[in-house]
Parts: C-alpha cells; structure tokens; sequence
C-alpha cells in the first residue's frame, strides 16, 4: 500500500474539533483502502503563539517541509486581534506558508447544496436548482507579495505604498490551472481583471487569451471584477470556473461562498507545482462555538477529500467523501450552523454528522 | 435670483434620453425657485470619439472648467468596445475628467425603494424594511493613478505593474467627507481596508482612527474588504457609511449597487475640494435599449437632484426631488426595468414617468 504524510495544522477555535472528525474520515479511508496516512500534529496560528512564539514556528515549517500535504484547520480569535498585523494567526501563518510551499494556486469551491438552498441569502428563483463555481485563485503574486510595499515618511508626510506585480509565468501557470479544472466541469472560464484601469490586467488578458488557445473545448470570457461582484449577485449560475488574481479572488471568493448560505460547508486547496498542497476550510475559527463539540466539521472533511483527489491521487476515496457528505445531508443531519426546523432535520453535534459521514462511507 | 451654469454632458446610449428628463426637471426647479441653469452641452464618450476624435474632447474639458458642476449621462457601447483601453469611452473621459478636476469623492448611495424590494436578488427577510448604504469612495488616488504603472520589458519577460500609494492628506480629507456625510445620517461609519495585507490599508486605519477622534457622535468600526464582500450580502442593513479607498470602492460600491436590484435607480456624486462637482447615475449606458424611449431616467433626476444638494446648496429643492421620485414610485408608475406585472403598477416610458415626477414637484 501507499504512504502518504500529513502535516496536521489544527490551529484555534473549532479547529482541532473539527480536524478530529477530518481525521476520523482519514482513519476511515485507510480501512477502505490500501493507504496509509502518516499524521504529524503541529502548531499554528494563535496557538503556535502561545506555545512557541510565533503564528507559523519553526518546527511546524520543518514538519510541513517533511510532509506530502498540509491538512489545516482554521486560525486566529479575539485573544491575538491586538497583535501587529503582520504577527497575528491568520496573516502570520498563511502568507509564509503560501510564499515558503509555493501555494499559487488556491481553488475555491462555492455550492449550493441541494438540501441547503435556503441558507443563502438569495431568492430561490435566483439560485433554484444551486450553483456550484470553481474560484481559481493565484495566490503567491500581486499586491500581496510585490515590493516595493510600506510607509515612507516621517507624520503627516507619510505615504503608505504597495505593488501589484505579475509575470508573464505567473499568469500562465494560474491560467493553466483554471482551464484544466474547466475540462473536467462546465467547460467555462472566466476571467476577472481590471484591464481599463490596471497595467497587470492587461498583461493578464492578454496571456489568459494566449493560453486559452490551448483549450479549445473550453469557452473564454473576461469580465471587470466589478462587474463581477454585480454578476455573482444577479445571476450566479452564469459562472462556471472564475479565474482571478490573487486580491481579485480574495474578495470574489468570500462573496461567492457567503452567496451560497454555507460557508461552514466549503473546503479549499492551494497548491503547489507538482502534487504538494494545503487544505483548509474556507470558513473561519468560530471562537464564539469554539469548545462546545457543536461545530460543523464539513468543510474540514471536505478538505481532507480535496488532499486525496489533488495532492494524493486518489479520485475514487475522494468522491467517496464527497458522495458520503451529500448523503448525510440528504438524510437530514445538521449541525446547529445549518438547522433550519425544517420536517426530516436531526440536529446534531460535531461528532454525530462526523459519525454519519463516515457510516456512509 | 442665482444663477448656476452647468455642463451637460449626456453622452451614449440612454445617456441623452434620460438626460433630456433631467433637464425638464431643472427647467421645474427654475420655475419653482429663484434660480437659473444655464446649460452648456458638451460630447462625451462615445459620442466625444465619433464627433470630435476623442472620449473627452478639449472642448468639453473646457465647457466643465466653466461650469459650477457637470451632469454626466453615461458612456460607452459595443461600437467602441475594441478600441485600447485608454481611448474607451468610459475609462478614456471618466479617470481624465476625475484628475482634472480634483473630483476625489465619490458618493455613491445603495438605497432599497421600499416599492422595489422584490427587484432584489436578496430575500424579503434580509432586506424586510429596506436599507440605505452610502458608500463613499476615494477616487482620485490609490491603484488608479499612483506611478509607476506598466508593462516592463518584453515577451515572456514582461511583467505588468500597478502601484497603490496614498498619502495621510489624501485619507484625512475623504474620512471627513464620510464622517460629515454619517452624521447626516445614521451615524455610523465602517471603513474598509485590508491592513493584515497592505501597507496602505495600515496607513488607511490609523488616519481613520484619529480623524474620527473629531466626530466622537459617530461610531466607527474596520472590516477587511473580503469581509466586506460577505457581509454585504448576509446583511446590508447592518451598513449605514461605507468608507472605501478607490479600488475597493468600485468594487463594493458596485456589488452594494446590485444588492438593491435597483441599479437603474441610483445616482452618484463625485465631488471635488469646494462645491465643484460631477453627478451621474450609476448604471451604464444600456445601448440594448437605446433610442426606444423606455429607459428609466429616476438616476439621472436624482443626479440631478444630488447636484442641487451638494454644488449648489440647494438642499430644499434637492429634496423635493428625492420626494417626488418617491412619490411616483409608490403612486405606482413604473418603466419597464422596474415593471413586476403586480396590481396598481403602470407601465410608463421614459417621457411620462419624467412628466409624473415634474408633476410631483
Ligand atoms: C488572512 C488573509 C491574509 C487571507 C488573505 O487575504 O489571503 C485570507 O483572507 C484568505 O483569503 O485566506
Ligand atoms: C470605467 C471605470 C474606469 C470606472 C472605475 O473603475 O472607476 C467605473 O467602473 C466606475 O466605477 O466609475
């Protein structure tokens, strides 16, 4: 059988709750199949700060370093907010470990689960029959990472500046990524830039359409990204795969899963070149459930589904998870996130739909 | 009585159609008051292209330098959409006009009609009773005009540049603009940054943190745009003043704007240091229904009416205008982009709906 190491990232708040139960499905897996999950825990985020001094340790660097993939929980809560933006949990951990794994590409579901069209905030006629949109994220350029960045300047004659900067190959490999995902869905991409206003988005149209040449089964479109804002609120079921640089899709990928109801449902991956990657709920920590055993564990099972299929290989186990979470669902279980007191709904806690997921396995 | 001279700058499309109702409603307000407009016409545009070789003729620029305020149409079509970048018609007179003439406020309010609410794609609960955002964004620094922006070098060597850059001038005199605009209102402001990601946005909170110092009547708080972007559509009534650099503003502007399901509805405001100004609606052009008198002309009255409120001073005029909008709203008249087929509604074009507003005054 194979081998495969994880790094394993619980982090803060219903992180570790909710990575026990991704871990039980790990567990489940390797019963099923003839795989083996090494697992190494690690620190991060606010809870690398308490025990080791920083949001992203050392030690948590090397292990991810020895490992096939990061699975990751979720960081950050009220205790680290005061902290210098650059130390706290999220940005601290997140930025390095995308800029040290090379992490450029971040794939960001939003569905509407069938059972769960209510939970969005959108009329029924608007997104009756659910929606499912592929953000594709570049995730290690842009504005995030270009120099020259910070503030210059002495009281009131200080200038605060950052630079958006891509490559011609930075935007090519993104681009790749979005059409080959397009393949294997609704054959659509569209592009997100800003080309009547920003220099790095008529480079990035440009070598989009030049790529694009190379998939001809699958149709281009270029979309400004305010207009897209507008768009995924009118008619979301117009996208397929959204393609963005990496402050673009920052924006656009919170707004698409916050459209679908559920963000405690979403997984994400950001990937590497070759098959290493990171796997993390799209949704945050939850402090204020944090502890209770009430957390909706989806997203972080669907997450570890999302290490199987892209860093590991294993399609079959991975649809097998997804297969199992869209059952449960179906049957009726509900952590208290996506309760609705509907007729046919059990509510019940993290453990149970944890339980449930894997019965169904 | 007073006389003020403004341009008119009706541009493509609907743009002269709803214009031509903007100006009865002026010629009302002259009646109805002490007061004269004189009206310079001016191309714009598409129309500044076709005429006069560019979307913002020199003649035009300086038509505006002569003028206490703009009234703008809108801009834009398929006709000229191959045309580079710089030279369309919407990005090739807006950015020039908004450097020339310092316009670095731009006012953008997302009102529900309480009459409308089933236009939204947003479900009756979340939006039960209407909401009233005004985003305010700077427009004239930030990622849309800061150097050095370009394409370096050449081939699969060449790499895209923006540059993000704003001074504490800059941030200090669009936060008094949002405090002085929420206490007006519901006294509430939420500023919008990335301050985890960008130096500016570091920069951009601590200004905003102590000029709010001088509005201690007004409640302030932060939110990361991508937050921005969720909470917008999970629940627009908990925004009362949005405050936005220029990019995130187009963006969340933009998204706040379709939040209503009314974007033929709003008008804008872009206003330099003093009472010079331009005013527009928010929506485009429409060349789909363009020349068949049934566009909606609400946005360019209220335009109109915003022009009066903040250039002219005239604030009981500009809100008589504000009620008769209403007024004929709930009287029932409708064009066709609002028209729901419900009972009491009658369908009205361009012209007539002008008239019942003229009426209402
Ligand atoms: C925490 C923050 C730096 C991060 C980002 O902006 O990329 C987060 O919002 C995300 O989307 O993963
Ligand atoms: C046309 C474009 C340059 C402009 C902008 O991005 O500012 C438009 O989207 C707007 O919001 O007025």
């Amino acid at each position: 059988g194979q081998l495969f190491k994880v790094a394993v990232l619980p982090g803060d708040g219903i992180g570790p709750e909710v990575m026990a139960e991704a871990l039980k499905v790990l567990d489940a897996v390797e019963k099923k199949y003839d795989v083996k999950f090494e697992r190494t825990h690690a620190n991060v985020g606010g809870a690398g700060i308490d025990l080791e001094g920083r949001a992203l340790p050392e030690t948590t660097v090397n292990i991810c370093k020895a490992a096939d993939a990061i699975l990751f929980g979720s960081v950050g809560g009220p205790k680290w907010e005061t902290l210098p933006p650059d130390e706290q949990p999220e940005r601290g951990a997140l930025l390095p470990l995308r800029k040290i794994f090379g992490l450029y590409a971040n794939l960001r579901p939003a569905i509407i689960f069938p059972s769960l069209t209510s939970a969005s905030s959108l009329k029924e006629e608007v997104i009756a029959g659910g929606f499912d949109i592929l953000v594709i994220r570049e995730l290690t350029g842009g504005i995030y990472f270009s120099q020259p960045k910070g503030i210059e300047g002495a009281g009131r004659d200080r200038v605060g500046v950052d630079t958006m900067r891509y490559s011609v190959p930075e935007i090519e490999r993104i681009t790749h990524v979005a059409f080959q995902a397009a393949r294997k869905r609704g054959k659509k991409v569209c592009s997100i830039d800003k080309a009547n206003v920003l220099s790095t988005s008529v480079l990035w149209r440009e070598i989009v359409i030049n790529i694009a040449k190379e998939y001809p089964d699958v149709e281009l479109s270029h979309m400004y990204v305010d207009n897209a804002a507008m768009q995924l609120v009118k008619w979301p079921k117009q996208f397929d795969v959204i393609l963005c640089e990496n402050m673009f899709g920052d924006i656009l990928s919170d707004e698409a899963a916050m459209l679908t109801g559920s963000l405690g449902m979403l997984p994400s991956a950001s990937l590497a070149e070759g098959t290493f990657g990171m796997y993390e709920p799209s949704g945050g920590s939850a402090p204020d459930i944090a502890g209770q055993g009430i957390a909706n564990p989806i997203a972080q099972i669907l997450s570890a589904g999302m290490m199987l299929r892209y860093s590991f290989g294993m399609i079959e186990a991975a649809d097998a998870i997804d297969n199992a979470v869209a059952r449960v669902l179906d049957q009726g279980y509900r952590t208290r996130d996506i309760y609705q007191e509907k007729a046919g709904e059990k509510l019940v806690n993290t453990k149970e739909i944890g339980d449930a997921i894997i019965a169904g396995l």
